[in-house]
């Protein structure tokens, strides 16, 4: 299997993407790796480490798109660049898979203008994995798409159900509607609309959930708009980092909370742990017809390998065979 | 001051909200208070109680309106409940304001039929605070509007900084939009929009907040739609609710995190006294012409009286009287 990784993308590009990869090969023994960028950078960058040379290729490029670049814009003009010559590599079957932490957008715009979409999807759409109370979840759209139709979600929870069947192993997994009321009725223009098409067409969906019961973890596959995953998933971690940070402030601020927060030092590493997004790997933009896996902007060398790890499960599973599958049977 | 209870709004009404009414009594010297309702019941249950006789008045009435009926049809066809009746007396000047934990629908299809709103407000909004790592911060409209336009967005902007000044004591506080980009150009439709309003005709306007940093509470007015701003707090309720649940969970695995627990059970006291939505009383609708506060459905006792004393600040504070007069300021 042979896979790319954009080498300059990402906050920590490219020392994060490199030793990630490094670390990757030792245990996937059937991959290859392809990384584009500055060449220069990248062999230096390589000879820190010990590994083997027939695995990983360099690509040189001679451009790089920032995070603040207009998506579209970006791509038809920086042809060299280190996403684009990545893109085209999977457009051409030359590697199987991509994997970048560079800007959302432009990866996003690069996937359907050059790699292209899966027959019978709009908007490809981007659902990660989180950890939840009972067991994990995802949220799609996370932010790929906003403004979107209703018939959108329906292809939405498609794709998720597929995804989570292969990738979470679990079978036949619920699909729930993010709103904000229980019942049918409850909710924006959007939400009413897709509701009713999610009843007639999708056999798994189990009818609204509330963002108060996101986390619990019960509805493995959540959609919504992407202004409504982007904001759950950010309030998510924003809610979290508040609360750790409150109660580091109230141990530290008495003599018996310092002991008790030294008592419990092992099990807030356990939460942490559990509630760490690098152990859950990237997004992939779910509809490319092609595996193409955003990795966080932050992402560090192990977020990397987590990644390059869930690259190769979606492979190893025929992840994207399956959801054109379910998608032709949709359209009949 | 006058101010009417809906006695049998909330889940714990009558009792809930007849406890509180006497508490309330206690602290506040100068008010009198009208309870709404099923006057058998709500006589049986002040029959409990020892309390200034001449301070509340029991209007009897003969319907409940319901959290699942239709808000508009509801209140139409129950000219006797105890919301509306209640609504009237605010309506008429027989009383200064109303408290109900009832129908968010059916209250805020009240104020705005029998109450009235400001001129020169489209939608009355809902705007809790809440508690932030470095502050309290509201979230302006959290639920009442759904689909909103942007020029909404700016009249939500300017409520919230004038109950912000004269509820929370903050001179000239930041007015923040909620957006999944800190860049101008980020965002659905709406925010792209509401954004440049903003930019135009709000001084206070201090940009984009990302989800993540919501609950910081650097930006404490927060303005958005409401089905995002009722994810932002239901996200914010439920992700604490699961945090608390899983560290409660790892406490109790081992012997030493019992101890822990133990050490750190006045730390976890303090927090959850800091983020109890109980102390900071009801919402009110700002954009009504009266004051109009909704509680909690959940209410209990010492909620309705947080209500009541929050009731009683926005009117020793001249809050709806600003609001008009922003307003008017603003419309030139």
């Amino acid at each position: 299997m042979k896979i790319v990784l954009d080498g300059m993308g990402g906050d920590n590009a490219p020392q994060a993407v490199i030793s990630g990869a490094v670390e990757a090969l030792k245990e996937f023994k059937d991959i290859i790796l392809y990384i584009t960028g500055a060449e220069d950078k990248i062999t230096e960058e390589l000879s820190k480490y010990d590994y083997d040379k027939d695995r990983i290729k360099v690509i040189n490029t001679t451009e790089v798109i920032g995070t603040n670049e207009h998506p579209v814009m970006a791509l038809r003009r920086k042809k060299d660049s280190s996403l684009a010559v990545a893109l085209n590599l999977v457009k051409n079957k030359e590697c199987d898979a991509i994997i970048s932490a560079g800007s959302t957008g432009a990866f996003l715009a690069g996937c359907t203008l050059i790699v292209g979409r899966i027959k019978g999807i709009d908007r490809p759409a981007l659902g990660p994995i989180m950890p939840g109370k009972n067991g994990p979840f995802m949220v799609i759209d996370s932010g790929a798409n906003v403004d979107c139709k209703p018939e959108y979600l329906v292809q939405f929870g498609k794709m998720g159900k597929v995804y989570c069947e292969t990738i979470l192993k679990q079978p036949n997994p619920k699909v729930g509607l993010i709103n904000i009321g229980a019942e049918e009725e409850k909710g924006d223009e959007l939400t009413k609309a897709a509701y009713k098409l999610l009843k007639e067409s999708e056999p798994n969906f189990s009818g609204n959930v509330e963002p108060r019961d996101v986390t619990l973890g019960d509805v493995p596959v959540l959609v919504c708009d992407g202004f409504v995953g982007n904001t759950v998933l950010k309030m998510y971690e924003g809610v979290a980092s508040t609360l750790f940070s409150v109660i580091g402030n109230e141990i530290k601020s008495t003599k018996r909370g310092l002991l008790g927060g030294l008592l419990l030092k092992p099990s807030f590493g356990n939460i942490k742990k559990k509630f760490n997004y690098k152990e859950y790997g990237g997004a992939p933009f779910l509809g490319v017809d092609g595996i193409c896996v955003k990795a966080h902007g932050s992402s560090d060398a192990k977020a990397f390998k987590s990644a390059i790890r869930q690259t190769y499960i979606i492979k190893q599973n025929d992840t994207i065979e399956k959801i054109k599958k379910e998608i032709e049977e949709f359209q009949g």
